[in-house]
């Protein structure tokens, strides 16, 4: 039985999807017990909506909420009754295997240090959601708040990242890259040329070379290495130019009779294509590297992806993924 | 008169689309002057297929190559008589007032800088692409080769990028923002955080503060500054994820009978946002703060876009743009 912390009062949709994803995941999977996070007379209403196995969900009571715009760490000391800080605790003190929050990045990437704290050996805890690609999904490894990382960083998200997909994604060997602005080994800026030749002689790694930005949409690498703010960049870019061009055939297809025929008809296929290609549909995004899990998933979650994100733990936690990455980093 | 130096063997279609670009710039303009800069023999038996004015199509023969994969500053240096080198110094000499390839981007660049050479009080020249957006268009600056770029470096990418977009593509008052991972000031990396004060005491620059890369798509500012690697990972990554969507797209109306039918009907709506955000479209990309004008256009270009980006140069030379980054720099 894997018990999930879950913030319910993270997100845009909180915490009425929040509560509903959860009760779904209870009810999918009969190894999963929950502890929903928050404001107990607003859980209990949203929960009184449905039925479930009351043995496996529970309420845990937190008065305040940090809101997406505060400051991270300020919020982390100073709201010590919130949903993120009471829910991380749950994690820190082994009442919970891992923490869920649709809710401030920030504060979940800072807390998730300070309160649940880093695996030994471990120097910085990476955010890795995973991108759909052509192929299925890659690893973009890290996209969190600690930029201006050092060369030694980088090959612990290497080893850690290939970890995760290997063990949670179920990628054999999964294909290591860095990413590049060319493929030559001579390319890069300072930290890439410095990260090369160390990634290169890791032999618990399947390493590829680099990779160009270009060609992380068709699935060339399984886990793609970047430090922090190009990761970042790039996930957001991701998404939008996804979104964007999405809106634009929509409307471009309405604008005539003959293109909203044929938007009807194509509706299915795009359909299809924008669900593959929507990240939200692939769980939260792993911070690994901490003592327990803790999982960030999208602030404009529903309940499909909250109950996605809170499976994702299980198959994390049976596959003892920290112990892996302890053996690994402490080698 | 203008007069535009262009690699007749640079690019995927070269000379073939090279040649045909330049014809039609000719005919399309009649301010225009082109020299076509590669082997003699093989530019002749292109243009022996077209009528052109004589007086404003010439040939200038080199008899080197220089092949997309060479290392940059040895091949400008070992080969004197490419059509890279021998173009660049058509424009050191003033036997041209613009130079365009659409080969090697490292060769251009570091051709430009050797051979052209910078404009007093230019640090770094950055190399400037225009991307589609919802609006129009955006100056993603810089994406070129010069990576680890110090914030000095930054400010003048903003003041170049804004004089460009304002005088060459027309957009009064430009909006200039600093590529980040959020958009509170204290959000960024060190050269982000050290660069946005010093932005923000530009007077001769709208500086509209800090733009997330999900924000880039939908046009939120005109002029996108950045340090070269991230700009490049987010230019190619905008190519990647276009042309894998589309792709896929393609793909999934396919593979349905009905799915097909609406693909015929809505191809012209589909086209219509492929075009639109085909970055080839919009001419090549500027590399500015040179002594006279180098442009670099996409390997793949074919005619059409040879002739945008060799007409480019025309407004670029007639709003003294190099007189006006030279007073704005040292000013």
């Amino acid at each position: 039985m894997i018990t999930v912390a879950v913030d319910a009062m993270g997100g845009d949709n909180a915490p009425v999807e929040i509560v509903k994803g959860a009760v779904d995941a209870v009810a999918k999977r009969s190894d999963i017990k929950v502890t929903l996070v928050g404001r107990k007379t607003d859980i209990e209403q949203e929960l009184s909506k449905y039925t479930y196995d009351r043995e496996r969900v529970q309420i845990l009571h937190a008065s305040e909420v940090i809101e997406t715009g505060e400051p991270p760490v300020a919020s982390i000391r100073g709201k010590k009754d919130s949903s993120i800080v009471v829910g991380l605790k749950q994690v820190k003190d082994k009442q919970a295997d891992a923490f869920v929050s649709c809710g401030s990045t920030g504060a979940v990437l800072v807390g998730g240090q300070l309160i649940a704290g880093k695996i030994k050996g471990v120097k910085r805890p990476p955010l890795a959601p995973l991108l759909p690609t052509e192929k299925g999904v890659s690893l973009l490894i890290d996209c969190g708040a600690n930029v201006d990382a050092r060369s030694e960083h980088l090959v612990q998200f290497a080893k850690m990242g290939s970890i995760y997909m290997e063990h949670v994604v179920g990628i054999r060997k999964p294909r290591v890259a860095i990413l590049n602005i060319g493929v030559e080994e001579e390319k890069g800026n300072a930290l890439v040329k410095e990260t090369y030749p160390l990634l290169k002689e890791c032999s618990d790694i399947n390493f590829i070379g680099s990779i160009e930005a270009r060609e992380i949409p068709s699935g060339a690498a399984d886990v793609i290495v970047c430090e922090a703010f190009v990761g970042n960049v790039a996930l957001k870019l991701y998404e939008g130019v996804g979104s964007t061009l999405m809106k634009q055939i929509k409307g471009a297809m309405l604008s005539s009779f003959r293109g909203k025929i044929g938007a009807l008809l194509a509706k299915p296929s795009l359909k299809q294509v924008l669900k593959k290609f929507d990240a939200s549909e692939y769980g939260g995004a792993p911070l690994l590297g901490l003592n327990g899990l803790v999982v960030k998933a999208h602030g404009s979650s529903k309940a499909k992806e909250v109950t996605n994100a809170i499976i994702q733990c299980v198959a994390f936690t049976e596959q003892k993924i920290n112990d892996k990455i302890r053996e690994s980093l402490n080698a």
